[in-house]
């Protein structure tokens, strides 16, 4: 595959290896002089970079680096590479969040999957750790769905709704790529490192921290904005009002993608948060896979009818028969000539409208009275 | 009381006996022409309403029938009164619905509630008929809390929703207003008859149905148009994607009002219309009563507090400490250098920062080695 330079390439390796995931500082100046240039500031000492890590520049040999990562099997896409995955350029017009953002200097990748390819057409599922039966069960539901139609589910690996997204899309043999806040070449949860390598197997595991990183609250900061980056929209399963998935969709918001959330019981507090994304943060309500591809496909591509419930043997009726058919009382039955007077239709079209009616098994015939069978579309 | 002429209460009153409620031909011709106006073309035989009606119109004895009502404690309110609620009058406007519309004829009234003043300030719950236990607890929650505060809650008197709805008002002694598709001398459902009794004796049982008058088809659609139009916001709690509590929310839209819908499991029946009015008929998700205040209070008034869980140890830090917090590892320990490193912070700062996490119970030491203590908004 064809792409960046090597020395662009190298020089990024150094800055990944050597600067923190999604610090502002570093992402703007790569933004502004490219990786080599920032790279070529940081040695001369002149950075506004810290001297700590300009002096620890020093030690880093990027050849060595990425042939480590070769032999585990990971790769380091930068900019200009033809994998490179444009949709995370949004990133340098995303507003910063808790001093994070810009667009990666590069991203470790562990998979056969193209970065490019299977984020083309991807959707982040994500959610609380702390996941219901009904959240998991949920997301496990929509991202077979997605994945199943050949979106990409994109999520984080983490316990919980993360878990159940990754696994809904292995179920159906679709693509999925996990993004990580500790090195492409360890697993955080540990206990999920079978999970991440059956990902890795079949789709990607990205990481934006160096080799052998562990997992800290600002990588998991800058992680999140790297799954909403990467999404044409990001689903909300569950979550609480403090749950990490309310940055992803805060991220979302700033990239002006679709914010999508997955109501569920007022009084479960993991679906709180997602609550309160549809009430004042502008999610849109979804409760199924198919509806998510409504919002994030081509529009028009997957166009849902509105449910209407069963048909009705009412539907079928002619003006006149409903008009008669409304007339009829719900509780007592009376006498054809009442019905005549509210249904406002001539006395012999309702008493053929009152057979055809009684055939249909929708009104009763008492004592030679009316009566209509009953019905739930009242309210 | 003064209010409308008695004229124009009787002439009325006939118009109430033998149209139809919400029928537009009878609506649209009071409201051209006045009670007295329509009546009065009725009887000269040339009113667009149908010569049976005409025929039947001059058998109706109105002050009569006014009689026979004050006998059952029940009084005619029309437009003029100084009970007459005018939040109603913005029915005129509103788009029919079924070929239903306009401003009542009047209305049939039995309760000790002034009809002006309880529907100043009044919030429509309704909802399915199949209601579950959930969608039962929350209306009678939401009713409770909206009435505590004084707002009168409107509802229908069916089963399910709207008789919680009633209920909930009820057990704190808040104001509550029985809407009816048949005449306001009767019960319907029949089941129901001591929860209208109890509405009846402290807030107002209402009917557009002349006394007696079934309960039937047109004059539920038509009794939706009222429940809608007398309250400034309509709370749907449950309702299947056919339920008539769908019609009471088109009425709500229709007249410009806050439409509100509460969430449930996506995969409850009775939850499916409520998510889709979330979806795609702008309904404002709500889950508690404070929110439908906030909704349909004075702006301002009831203003609440996003929800933002507990406050967790990590609010109260300083930026520096929280920082350092930020970048110590969540799974292993790594020694104080590595933390320096990530957290971009001078190394003596660090080292105090660490010591007070280590004090709050933020950070653990291992062998000389820090690692952060579990929290869960990590995502």
């Amino acid at each position: 595959m064809s792409g960046a330079p090597e020395a662009e390439r190298l020089a990024r390796v150094a800055l990944s290896r050597v600067g923190e995931p999604g610090s502002l500082l570093l992402t703007e100046e790569v933004g502004r002089l490219g990786g080599q240039g920032a790279y070529a500031r940081l040695l001369a000492g002149c950075s506004p970079l810290s001297d700590d890590v300009a002096a620890r520049m020093q030690k880093v040999d990027p050849a060595a680096e990425l042939q480590r990562a070769a032999d585990l099997g990971i790769r380091f896409v930068v900019p200009g590479d033809d994998e490179w995955p444009t949709v995370l350029d949004d990133l340098a017009f995303a507003p910063a969040l808790h001093e994070r953002g810009g667009v990666p200097v590069g991203l470790w990748a562990r998979g056969p999957g193209r970065m490019d390819e299977m984020l083309a057409h991807a959707v982040a599922v994500v959610g609380s750790r702390s996941a219901t039966s009904y959240g998991s069960q949920l997301a496990g539901d929509i991202a077979a769905k997605v994945a199943g139609i050949g979106y990409t589910v994109v999520s984080g690996a983490a316990i919980g709704i993360d878990y159940h997204a990754h696994r809904g899309a292995l179920a159906v043999g679709g693509p999925t790529v996990a993004v990580l806040a500790c090195g492409a070449d360890r697993a955080y949860p540990e206990k999920h490192a079978s999970l991440i390598d059956r990902v890795a197997r079949t789709g990607l595991v990205v990481s934006e921290a160096p080799l052998g990183g562990a997992a800290m609250r600002v990588r998991f900061l800058a992680r999140n904005r790297l799954i909403a980056g990467m999404s044409r929209g990001t689903v909300v399963v569950e979550a609480a009002v403090r749950s990490g998935a309310l940055n992803t969709a805060s991220w979302t918001n700033g990239l002006g993608r679709t914010l999508m959330g997955v109501p569920g019981p007022v009084n479960s507090a993991t679906s709180e948060g997602v609550h309160q994304l549809i009430r004042s943060r502008g999610a849109l309500l979804v409760t199924k896979g198919t509806e998510v591809l409504e919002a994030v496909g081509p529009v028009g591509s997957f166009l849902l009818p509105e449910p209407r419930g069963e048909e009705h043997p009412r539907d079928r009726l002619s003006v006149t028969d409903r008009q008669v058919l409304d007339a009829v009382p719900i509780a007592q039955a009376v006498v054809t000539e009442k019905i005549v007077r509210s249904a406002g239709v001539r006395p012999q079209w309702v008493r053929q409208a009152l057979d055809r009616l009684l055939a249909a098994g929708l009104v009763e015939c008492v004592d030679g009275a009316w009566r209509a069978v009953r019905d739930d579309s009242r309210g």
